[in-house]
Order: structure tokens, then C-alpha cells, then sequence
């Protein structure tokens, strides 16, 4: 793993590495190379630098698994070689996936295709490179077909992107009550290189260079027959998975929108769309439609089923019932298109040990934000938030636009990695670590969830507990949940000790938002010194 | 008052109320509209309605005191009318100030420009609209000056847009620790009609038509001699007060940038930067630069002094001291451009009363965000934060760009006004009344204040205390603290009680960030009963 992650960071080009981002205080700006010399107005400031060969390099994380797994033979998907360390969230089939936190995250900033979240609402269509089309329809003065041949001859941009599907860190979710969703870890994510051609140009060749009436929302559906159950008129016909984004988003160049038909330089996987699918960087993943089929222009936003009963955030009082009786799925306020400001910690892992012999301790994990912002802020915290230490991040891209600027306009589509070397015997003495992100609109991880229906964007503090080791020679790690129906983690524990749901403090019976301190403690750990931290105090219980 | 809120909702036609947005669930599509027919292609989607006549229909909130205050009568602005109303928040000059709470809300969605926040950093300039001029220069083809007839001669667009001052609700962050700066309550904005030309237009004639190497930063400069204290080397000159944005923000039509010229249809105040300043909508209004003499066009960031040693937020560890030895201060990730998430309550008011015979109670505040990011939901709780109220946004701009679309393209410029109605009941047995409001990218107010060394940005739950009347025969409400040197509000009290500082959880020795409930009910209180919400447990008392 090692050997990979060196090699991920000597070949990314386009990444920043963290050494380099501390020495100079920030990305080195487009001016200051001697290849790219300071001249004056006739360059585009832009610095939408084409990754094509850093994903080529790369293609060896796209590497399709040898063999078909024992799980899918007697699937619709029995076609479709996937990695076997793959967590199954939703049984054998149909495929929703994380990876294990740590396989993903050690291979470094760039992710195996293998690794990747899937999340797949049926049995991958089997489609034909040679044969498929998407047409391009609906409002549109030349309508058209397109074959994967001729859009790969076409012009096309490379550059690495975050997809994340708006479940990620659904399960501690689920622990406080159940939501519409299964069980999502905090790895629904993967960063890859994405190769496709620009959505706003082949709108352009239908004929639509501004939105205007009649031309408001690009409707994006996948096959016909997709899903097994259909709804009457919805775009992108019976069985079909759809949705929309506005037409401003479609055609800003700056919000590089693709159709995509590489990762990592490879031709797309089963799971991940082949032969194309489009991707909408910032956004989440559930608007990025897979094996797309058709685009089609309208006024309106899509009739999808899918597009208004999936991706809302809902207020917390709102359940499914009340939703659906009182058309809370059809309010604007409450569709989720970007991404918010969220994170987690990996290293040091679920149930790992930290030995009392240990010195240091590199706490690790990732964060991320939508809409292109910034992470501007990675911490940790010993004391449950009373103080907070600045992490490092260690990785994160050169912004593929105004990477000159200090402004809001850089786009960051990526995830960074972060790490903070700890005295270890500061975090033996600690309850909990606790991490927060903040994004470069001052967003921050709240420190409380807010549940909602569909358990989507949360996002409150990652919080790994601390426990004195079995052994008695340490501490050991536990962190809030494990991905999919396997029990384990301190949410977890504390939901089954209630009856399986947690209310906590939304409105319910259980405790609350975190447990006073004395409570996180196991009988015999010795209280902090004065190296570790203030001692716990009555009045330091309240959170 | 009330006559002027009703003539501020008829006459402000950029403006949806609030009922007609409830009927209609969101606002009226432009398409939908029998003079604006569904036409395909040949039209811009783009709402940008100019408010041009509705601007000047509220003329009468741009109305001049009719003389100096006395407190004005020695200083070097004595030939400055202001509102006696006014909160000023550093002594009687320079000129610094908020309105009271209720008197600039009850005025409606649109503000007066006598009660709109002012920060001024010394003695307002006496400036000549006959002979003052806006020199264009730095790296540009084409300088150019242009003096004030010849900008107001030009193609001008009028909008209503928020000004907030990023120490907003600082006076809570004072309370905790001493920040770099005054008390600012929660008044430190204003809303109004702007009409000036975009500042896209002016760079375009000095021949900048995009960002690119020696152009990727423009730099705005008040005239010199405006401040006392000058530095060594910076643009705009000695004594100047000046700022950078970069050049995607300034030329992007969508983000509205704009020389400003009148205020809600008339010249501008000389408080507000007469005869003309920058208005930048969605950012902080630090950067907005009054008495516009400067604009210089350069590679780097601006080195006035003020932009890299004011409007940042730094991490919570760091100190001024800290920050000058160790340069944070030129750290990129801690420049704060835009808004964050924020809002308050107004009625109640501070000291308000609610007699056990009054049977509802209509809770009113504000929300905005900033770059653009609609304000989704405003919430109140009155269990503090176990539960959570929707209230009814009863007012706010029809967004500018993309007002046909749910999408994140569609900009909002100004706040909102909320209101909840309430069980008194209810109200006179909750401990505070708190609220949080949530933007389109799902960023919430957070629970606890973060720390920062210039106390900006603050944006932490809004909390009204609940206490018995002196009288007992109701509930009187305490507001955190009370702009400017006034004493009073809560968190005053427990700082106070501290020594002067609440280092409230963020390493100090002070209590809690909230106080266990038990803490908040004055003894004699009578505890909730079923219909006021669950009692007291003590499982309840940690948040």
C-alpha cells in the first residue's frame, strides 16, 4: 500500500502536495513559472489545466477485478468482476457499495475505480459501446443522436473529481432513527481522473447556447427498463432513473460538467456507468447519471419519480408519511444539489490498539465540501470540543479554475486528506477525538446531527471514542458506526441499549447529544494529567 | 410604523411576500407570467429585473436627518445629519453604529438609509460630486479617470441588496474572550436599493475583458489621507483604506458587482461612501469600499494594509500576537470574502414582557447567507435544540439571475424576514427561545460560537432567555447582549460573573457553552407542564 501511495503522489500532477502547500503558504500560482510567463490580458487566467496523462498514469488503479465474486453468479449482475473487499450494503444485489475506510484512503488522493462507491438502483444495464447512443432532446432547435465513437472523438477534458453519494455517514443516521435509506459508512466516496466531453457543448450543437424560457433545466435519464418498477410520465420513459440540473449550471464552463466515459483513463466500469454517464462536480452523486441514455431540455424541472422522491433534505419533524400527505417532496427549498462541508477520521482505525509504549500517534482521514468550495479548515479535538488543533492537509488539487486566486471562484472538486501528529498519552486520556471541517464560506461540521428522512448530508463531527484496551495496555479505538448491517461502533451500541432507535434529544425518549464525559469512561481509567488536559469538572460535563 | 411596513411590501416590486410564496410554493416563474410568454432559445433566462422605479418609490427611506447631532458638533464630521436613533459603538466618533433592533426591522424588508450600518474608519471625507473622480489603472491598456456626471450618464442597474459588516453580532464573541474589535449587536446590517454601474463595464473600457496573468486581482482604494495612519507602500496610497477582490468576481455579470451611486434612489449619504462606493452583493462589507477613488488592476492581492490586516477569521488557537510573529494574517485560507449563514431574533424584544394572559406570540427575526446561497430554513426551539419549529419566511427577494430555477444559480442578495407564531404558553415555559437558520448548501448556524481573534463572522444559535416578570405575572425575555457599551443581555451577565471574559469551553476556566437548564429557571419558576413540552430531566440537561 505504500509503494502505491508514493506512486499516486509522484504521478499526480495536478495535486498539490501538502510539503510543498506548508513551504510556500499556498499553491503556486500560474505566474510564477518560468514556462508560464507573466503577460498581460491576451491569456485566459484559467488554470483548467487537462489531467489526460496524470489519468493515464494512472489507469492502473482502473484495473477491473479478475473474476466475477461468488455473490453475484446468480445475479442479473453475474457479468460484472468486482473487488471482493467491497462492503454490501444492500445484500447481494442490487450493488451498493463502500469500501473498507482504510483500502480506500491508502491508496492516497487518487482512488481506485475498484474501491469506489456504487450505488445501483437495479441490475446494471448491459450496454454496448458500439451501439449506444443518447439522444439529445425535448426544447431543443436540432435534436440529435450521439454513438460513443463519435463522442470520444470529440474535444474532451480530464481532471480529477470527488463523487459522493448523499447518503455518506447515513448509518449514524439510522442510529438515531430510522431514515429512508440503508446503511451507508462514511466511505460512500472516490476520488478519480474523469474524462468526458463538456455537457454545455453538445447542448450547444442542439442549438441551446443561454437557458431562456422553454430551455430552464437539462432533464438526464438513464435507460428505459433501468428499474424494475415505472412511473406514468416521467422523462426519460418507463423504468427509467432521472433527474435535472438548471440550465445555468449545465452551460457555466466553470462548473465542469461532463459526459463522462474514462476514470482513470479507462473506459468506464459496469458500476460506474459504461459506457458514459455524467458527472457534476460539487454535486452530489445521485444527479450524476449513469449509463445515460437521454437528455432532453425542458422549462420545468424533470418528472422523474426519482428526481423529486430521492436527493431532498427534509426538516427534521418531517417524516415519510407527512411528506408524502403533505407535498414537502415538491417544495424547491429542500432539493440537495451540492455537496456540504463533511469529513471523517480513518487512521487510527475501528477497534485498532494504541499501545501505552507508543509515543506519537498520526490521526488521519479526509474531508470535503460542494459547489467547488475550499476546505479551509481541518481539526481535532481532545476535550470534546472545548479546544480544537489545526490538522494538516497533507493533499488536496490545484483548482482547476482561477487557481491564481485567493477568491471564491477556484473550484475545488476533489476531497483532501488530512493528518495531525498527536502525543499519544494526550489521546489515551482523552473520551473521544473529534473532527471537524470547516469550507471556505466558514461552514463548519455542526456538533449535533440534524435527522432528516432520507438520512442524507449529515454531517456533524466524526467522533472515535476511547476506550482502555482489553489488554489493559492501552487504549483502543471505536469509531461511530461499520458500514452496512454489521453491528459495532458506539452509535450503534448506544441505539441497541435504547431499542434500536437513539432519539436523541430530537424529540425522543434517549439521552443526549453526546454523553456527559464521566459517562465515556470505563471504571479504572486513570483522569487526565496536566499534560493531557484539564481534569473533568462537574461544570465541564455540559456540552 | 406600521404604515411604513406596508408601504415598504406594496411599493418593493422585486420583493415576493410571504403569503404569495406560500400559496404558490416558490416564486412565480418567469415563464408563467402572461407578459413574459414561453419563448425557446432567443431569450436570456436570466431575470436581472432592474428595480430602477421601485428604488425611487422608496426615496422616501433615503430621506437626510434634518440636522447634526450634538455629538457631532466637535468633531470633523459636523457636517454630517444622522439619525439620533443611532447605537454608536466607539464613542461619538469615528462614526460607527447600528440601529436599535426593532426600529430598523419594523421598517420592513427594505431599510432606511439613516438607520443602515455604518463603519467608518475615520473622519468621513468631504467630497464634491463636480470634481471627484474614479481613476482606472495598474495593469490596464486603457486607464482612464472618470468623474461622477460622466458614471451617472451611463447604463446603471438598481437592485436591493444587503450590507452587513463581517463584526455582526461581535459583541457575543467579546464576551467570551476580547477580540480585536468593537461591540457590534446584531444590527450591523442594512437592506437596500443600489443602483450604480457594474464595475465589468468600467474594466472593460480600461480594456480588461477577462482575468488572466498581471490582471487576476482588482484593488479598490478609498482617497488617500482618508484614514490617520498610513503605511509603507500601498495601493491606493498613503492614509487610504483600500481592499482587493479577484478579477473572476469583478467581471462575472452574475455576481452583480457595481460602482454605487444612489441608495434607494437617491445620492448616497455621506456615511455610506458619497459619491460613490463599491457594492459587492453576497460578500462581507469590508471589502465594499466607500468614497471609490482607486481601481488598480494587478497580479497579486492588494497590499493595502487593511486587507491583509483586517476581515480574516483565524483559527480559534490564534491570538493577535501569535498572528503578527507567525504571519497568519497572509494565510490564504483565512480570508473571509463571503457571508456566512447568520440571523437573529428581533421581537421579542430585549426586556420585552409576555403577560401570563396573552395567548400566542409572534416570534420575528432575519437570516441571510452569503455568495448568492438562499436562506432554506428558519427554525426555532424551544428545548434548546432537542426540537425544532419551521417558521414561515414571510419576505424575500425574488433573486436577480436564475430566479426560474431551484438550482444554486440563483442569487440572493438581500435577507430574509421569518416569523413563528407560538403557543405563549409554550414560550413562557422553555428556558430561551433559540434559533438557527440553514442555506441552500445545508450550512447551519452552529450550536456553540467558534472563537477568532477579530470576532467575525460570528453566527452561533440566536438565544433569548426566558425569565419570570418582576411582576410574576408573566415572562420577560434578556437578548444576549445589547450593542455598543451598554451592559446587559445574558451572556454580559456571565461574563461578568467570569472577570470579564467567558472562555465558555474554548480552553479557559469558564462553564459550559450553554448552561444545564436547572441554571436558567430563577427559583419559583413553575416547572413545564404536558402541553409545554416534556419536564426537566436530568438526562436533559446536557446538550
Amino acid at each position: 500500500m505504500a509503494t502505491l501511495l508514493v506512486a499516486a503522489a509522484a504521478a499526480a500532477g495536478g495535486v498539490v502536495a501538502g510539503k510543498k502547500l506548508a513551504e510556500k503558504g499556498g499553491a503556486k500560482r500560474p505566474g510564477e513559472d518560468a514556462d508560464d510567463p507573466p503577460v498581460a490580458f491576451n491569456t485566459d487566467a484559467y488554470n483548467n489545466h487537462d489531467c489526460a496523462k496524470e489519468a493515464k498514469a494512472m489507469s492502473y488503479l482502473a484495473m477491473e477485478y479478475p473474476s466475477v465474486h461468488p455473490h453475484d453468479v446468480n445475479t442479473p449482475d453475474n457479468w460484472i468482476k468486482r473487488h471482493p473487499s467491497l462492503i454490501r450494503l444492500t445484500g447481494k444485489h442490487p450493488f451498493n457499495v463502500e469500501a473498507p475506510p482504510a483500502e480506500l484512503y491508502d491508496h492516497g488522493f487518487i482512488s481506485p475505480v475498484n474501491l469506489h462507491v456504487v450505488r445501483n438502483h437495479g441490475a446494471v444495464p448491459q450496454l454496448d459501446w458500439a451501439t449506444h447512443t443518447i439522444s439529445f432532446g425535448g426544447n431543443v432547435p436540432a435534436p440529435f443522436e450521439i454513438g460513443m465513437d463519435e463522442l470520444a472523438s470529440m474535444d474532451a477534458i480530464t481532471f480529477p473529481c470527488l463523487v459522493v453519494c448523499a447518503g455518506n455517514r447515513r448509518k449514524e443516521q439510522n442510529m438515531i432513527k430510522k431514515s429512508i435509506g440503508f446503511n451507508w459508512g462514511p466511505v460512500g466516496i472516490g476520488n478519480t481522473y474523469w474524462t468526458g466531453v463538456p455537457l454545455r457543448v453538445l447542448l450547444n450543437r442542439a442549438g441551446i447556447t443561454k437557458p431562456g424560457p422553454g430551455a430552464r433545466f437539462v432533464c438526464l435519464a438513464g435507460p428505459e427498463g433501468e428499474l424494475p418498477k415505472t412511473y406514468d410520465g416521467q422523462d426519460g420513459g418507463p423504468g427509467s432513473y432521472g433527474t435535472s440540473i438548471d440550465m445555468e449550471t449545465a452551460l457555466d464552463p466553470t462548473c465542469d460538467v461532463i459526459v463522462a466515459y474514462e476514470q482513470n483513463g479507462k473506459r468506464l466500469h459496469p458500476d460506474h456507468g459504461f459506457p458514459c454517464r455524467v458527472l457534476i462536480p460539487g454535486y452530489i452523486g445521485g444527479r450524476m447519471i449513469k449509463f445515460l441514455s437521454k437528455v432532453i431540455v425542458t422549462d420545468a424541472e424533470s418528472k422523474n419519480f426519482y428526481h423529486f422522491n430521492d436527493n431532498r433534505v427534509l426538516p427534521v419533524g418531517v417524516d415519510a408519511e407527512r411528506a408524502t400527505e403533505e407535498g414537502w417532496w415538491f417544495k424547491e427549498e429542500y432539493i440537495i444539489n451540492n455537496l456540504n462541508i463533511n469529513g471523517a477520521v480513518i487512521h487510527p482505525q475501528h477497534e485498532e490498539t494504541l499501545p501505552n509504549s507508543q509515543k506519537t500517534i498520526t490521526i488521519k482521514g479526509y474531508a470535503y465540501s460542494g459547489g467547488g468550495r475550499k476546505v479551509i479548515r481541518a481539526e481535532v479535538s481532545f476535550d470534546q470540543g472545548d479546544s480544537w488543533r489545526l490538522a494538516n492537509i497533507t493533499v488536496r488539487e490545484k483548482p482547476r479554475w482561477a487557481a491564481g486566486s485567493s477568491g471564491d471562484k477556484a473550484k475545488h472538486w476533489c476531497w483532501c486528506h488530512w493528518e495531525y501528529e498527536a502525543d499519544a498519552a494526550e489521546v489515551r486520556g482523552a473520551a473521544e477525538i473529534c473532527f471537524r471541517a470547516f469550507d471556505q464560506s466558514q461552514n463548519c461540521m455542526p456538533e449535533r446531527p440534524t435527522w432528516n428522512v432520507m438520512g442524507m448530508l449529515n454531517n456533524p463531527w466524526f467522533r472515535v471514542r476511547v476506550h482502555p484496551s482489553a489488554d489493559g495496555k492501552g487504549v483502543t479505538f471505536e469509531h461511530p458506526t461499520i458500514a452496512g448491517p454489521t453491528p459495532g461502533g458506539w452509535m450503534q451500541k448506544m441505539a441497541a441499549e435504547k431499542g434500536g432507535e437513539l432519539l436523541w434529544g430530537w424529540g425522543g425518549e434517549g439521552g443526549p447529544a453526546a454523553p456527559p464525559r464521566a459517562d465515556l469512561r470505563s471504571p479504572g481509567t486513570p483522569p487526565k494529567d496536566q499534560n493531557g488536559g484539564a481534569p473533568v469538572s462537574a461544570a465541564q460535563v455540559s456540552q
